[in-house]
């Protein structure tokens, strides 16, 4: 009960925290910054995180993590691996409208200060989802026979690329449902191929 | 004669300028620094240009419009467009591998300051000239009947996503080679479809 309640704070700082990165990118956001904005006391938020750096290894972890649990829930739901895809790419497509989430540059100034090491092994963790889920449709001949690692990590520069974009050029709805569609186009088979 | 030497010294001078901006970002560059770099008197630098932004929009412009002089002189020259996909492909390959002409961090900074108009007003050039070739190809039965203009964002998104993450992670060869593969797999052809 106790150990649930932490685990509920926990990301509840992780949630407001990852506003403010978004909104101030890293270097700036202070442990008071988020004291102010989850209202918890200095010693509470010490409690679940000792710094901002950490928050925010927490949160690329879990941005990736929960990725991963969403295809593997569609999945053992019983849904196609088509099926599966369209949903993600259509949470992906949130994302990347959804400026107010958008980490690109609190991720640039947190590599410049604590190195590419966090950032690599989240990028690599995210890699190896897509393409275990690649791996997956291929053989039970929904996708394409590409070459799953490369797919994988595409899709995450696009989808990155995409995120980082926003920050500087307003994307109109089409704009973005063309980007997801070539996504799609790369990795499912068309219909008279299966 | 003349002209065509003021035309190569603002060339010499955008050259310059484009290492200094990858390397400090926008806001750091003065005039100064470029009249170092480029041996130029300031009387020198200002005839050509008036400040750092104005150098700025200018290679934007030129990295987008030489990009788009390497298809049609391709094209021109007798090359098919899968042959012209090809050349322009292992261009971007060597760009996102050369990390000393980078310009994400400068383009974030340089909209922050002048707002996306200037930036957007690039991309959407870029764009039209991937749709335009992607049209062609497509009209000459060697490209994938795509949504050419979502394909073409697509292309440069994943190209600038991938330059943006150069500055964060080092990537493999055979990572920048996936990538190309993928873009590759997108528009043309498989030769069975033909």
């Amino acid at each position: 009960m106790l150990k649930a309640k932490g685990k509920q704070t926990r990301a509840e700082i992780r949630n407001h925290a990852l506003l403010l990165f978004a909104e101030k990118g890293f270097k700036k956001v202070t442990m008071n910054d988020i004291c102010v904005s989850t209202g918890l006391s200095r010693g509470g938020l010490y409690r679940y995180y000792s710094n901002p750096a950490e928050i925010f290894g927490d949160i690329l972890k879990i941005i990736i993590q929960s990725m991963g649990d969403e295809l593997a829930k569609n999945l053992k739901g019983g849904k196609t691996p088509t099926e599966s895809l369209d949903i993600v790419l259509q949470k992906l497509k949130e994302d990347i409208q959804n400026t107010q989430t958008t980490l690109t540059i609190a991720l640039i100034e947190y590599c410049h200060i604590y190195g590419a090491k966090a950032v690599e092994s989240v990028f690599s963790r995210g890699t190896e989802i897509w393409e275990e889920f690649i791996k997956y449709g291929i053989s039970q001949g929904e996708f394409n026979d590409v070459n799953p690692k490369a797919m994988a990590s595409t899709i995450l520069i696009l989808y990155e690329g995409a995120r980082a974009g926003v920050n500087l050029i307003s994307y109109s709805d089409d704009f973005v449902s063309g980007l997801i569609e070539c996504i799609r186009y790369m990795i499912v088979k068309k219909p008279e191929e299966k």
